[in-house]
């Protein structure tokens, strides 16, 4: 919590993507590139933290800065609820109202909204719903949520579409796809309508959202619907959701190799560093993911030998860094046996300690991916971070037989 | 959390006090001074944030380095409890333990142990208690309380002394307090016996603790008992569980009167901004509480201007800073708006953001203290302070009765 006062207001710019090396390795159709955003510009293939409710959790502005993140990811339907777009707007939209000086990007809310499990009625004006915290009824149609969008502000906004379940039938992706592609329509008249700016007056990029779940002609005519509708940038959606590695590699092939290279490629709610490995191979450019802070405040950190679970009573008097290979403010300055007694003993510093570890693990594994893309060494080092990745498993499971 | 790897083990100092300054304002026993510990030098007054399980509830050691802390108190009972002794210990005592490059004082169990309300006997030994945790049985005696303290290793420990209730009759209370005496003789026995040294090799400092309730005769009985013992400093127990504040600055007084100039003095589990100002005032050299801590938990802020609750419903479209004469990181960045809707949506961001402000107000109010006595102007900073403090909640009393 060091860096304070940086200016509220700079002179923001437009939104722009740069792809600046494509990977000319046999299998590797990732690149690199800059992303330029009204309040940040990042490099790409980049990780967003997830802030649902306008905060990445356990965390402060401060350290998502101090680690190096400029873009996190807010939830439409959260912040529509709590507090509200319109208090939202007030306080100067979710930037100011966070205390975060870096760029936003927020979801339709489709997600979330299919996901619950009370009251939700679907038809082709929007999504009837129920309020997860008071059971209270609101409706979700494109032009209200682009509405919602507008006025939270984030940089870059995500078209309202429905994500279907997994497994659906041919006929039931087809038909939902189809909305979804209606929905996308209205979504950029509205777009288009209030002049593609935020109500605080910067530059918003609106994504369409690429599904047809792991159907192959519905995915390929999913991605061509909304590529003639030139979005500034796209997303594959409907992903991570149940179905198998080897669907999802193909689903992501299929779209990327329509979507125009010189568009930014968002791939959802995705995933493991592995799952992140195998989709930047495959041309994506963005990605988020709960996992490294919701496994945090379980106590899962992620390290260069696997995932450790930290109420390991085996660690009790582990004097070593969480990762020895981690040079995170964490691992300089705390032992797993510290952070096991945290969690023992339930103490907030607990999961702020994974939590900010974790991070700093996804943005290191990015800055490790575009190196390796950048360098021709990208097969080098996804051989090499996955022999490590999965050996100490091996190796934990062989201690804890003799252990036992 | 950005100040790292600071040297681990740095040339470890003696403990020393030495008054600089004695108030010559009418009234005011008040002095500065300057304690040197071997893992820290701090200015008095001063106050000493609680880190009861080895960390200062949601605040990592940066953040309390940060403000400007360099001696924390820890609880011996829970530390005896979770992680144990022996496990700190082994991780070269507390401080390492907790990777805090200052200093700690450790309590002795006393309070919390006569604060148990399951199985607990007294008797000339000691005392046997339950865990509040598993119900498992421990026996604390002065010379088991001084081996815990050994093995965790703050640079002040305290002796094992029983803290009796209020009211307590004068034969309880004359009974009580003979009895700690004897325990600090027991005490200071093993101290040196174990050649007033941690079992990481540093100085440690033992302070004797003087009771008697609110009978004047008793706590100077107390405290000429326990100057005779000559320990390092002295604390004040037994106070701030119930008595007026009348009775407590009378306690103050009687016992500031007896004990030596030369050594510092320390008024336990006191209090708030007020309570602190009286016993400065009175020549108390040495504070700890839960307050600025706990109440921030519970989204209750200290301002120049009284206690602020967050939780409350006008603050929601508040966006100035939680304190507006404060110049805290939490109050340059974010604002009352802002920390109301992280107490209604659970973020446990919002208990972090108040815990940082409430200890760096607890922290400028005792610098505030130390200026005021150096500079003669003890009277007219009280006056203001208090001026201030007690103003704001008049205005909000009758700004509500307008509203409402």
């Amino acid at each position: 919590m060091n860096r304070h006062a940086r200016p509220s207001n700079p002179s923001l710019g437009s939104f722009d993507f740069q792809v600046t090396q494509t990977s000319h390795e046999v299998g590797v159709s990732g690149r690199c590139g800059v992303l330029s955003l009204p309040h940040a510009t990042v490099e790409t293939p980049v990780f967003m933290p997830v802030g649902t409710q306008a905060t990445v959790k356990a965390m402060t502005p401060d350290e998502l800065w101090e680690i190096g993140y400029r873009l996190t990811l807010g939830n439409t339907y959260h912040l529509h609820l709590r507090p509200g777009e319109d208090l939202m707007a007030r306080a100067g939209g979710l930037h100011r109202f966070q205390g975060w000086e870096g760029a936003h990007l927020t979801d339709s809310g489709g997600f979330q909204v299919f996901s619950l499990t009370g009251l939700r009625r679907i038809n082709e004006e929007g999504v009837e719903f129920q309020s997860h915290i008071d059971g209270s009824k609101h409706l979700f149609t494109p032009e209200s949520v682009m509405e919602i969008q507008r006025k939270i502000g984030a940089d870059i906004i995500m078209v309202f579409d429905e994500c279907p379940p997994y497994p659906s039938t041919y006929e039931y992706a087809k038909a939902s796809a189809d909305r979804t592609h209606r929905w996308a329509a209205r979504c950029m008249e509205a777009y288009n309508a209030s002049g593609r700016k935020a109500a605080g007056g910067w530059e918003q990029a609106l994504f369409g959202i690429v599904q047809g779940s792991c159907y192959r002609d519905l995915r390929e005519e999913s991605a061509e619907t909304l590529i003639a509708m030139n979005f500034p940038g796209y997303a594959i959606g409907g992903l991570a959701v149940g179905e198998t590695l080897e669907n999802r590699n193909a689903a992501i092939t299929w779209c990327n190799a329509l979507l125009p290279l010189e568009k930014p490629r968002y791939l959802m709610g995705v995933g493991t560093p592995i799952d992140i490995i195998d989709a930047v191979q495959r041309g994506v450019d963005m990605f988020d993911c709960v996992l490294p802070t919701r496994n945090a405040r379980n106590a899962q950190v992620f390290t260069a030998r696997g995932v450790l679970n930290m109420r390991n009573a085996k660690f009790a008097a582990d004097f070593t860094p969480l990762d020895p290979y981690c040079a995170c403010n964490v691992c300089r300055r705390h032992t797993r046996g510290y952070i096991r007694h945290l969690f023992q003993t339930n103490e907030i510093l607990g999961c702020r300690l994974t939590t900010y570890h974790n991070l700093y693990f996804y943005f290191q594994l990015m800055a490790h991916l575009r190196d390796a893309l950048r360098e021709g060494t990208f097969h080098t080092f996804r051989t090499a971070f996955l022999r490590d990745y999965q050996r100490w498993e091996e190796e934990e499971d062989t201690g804890e037989n003799q252990g036992s």
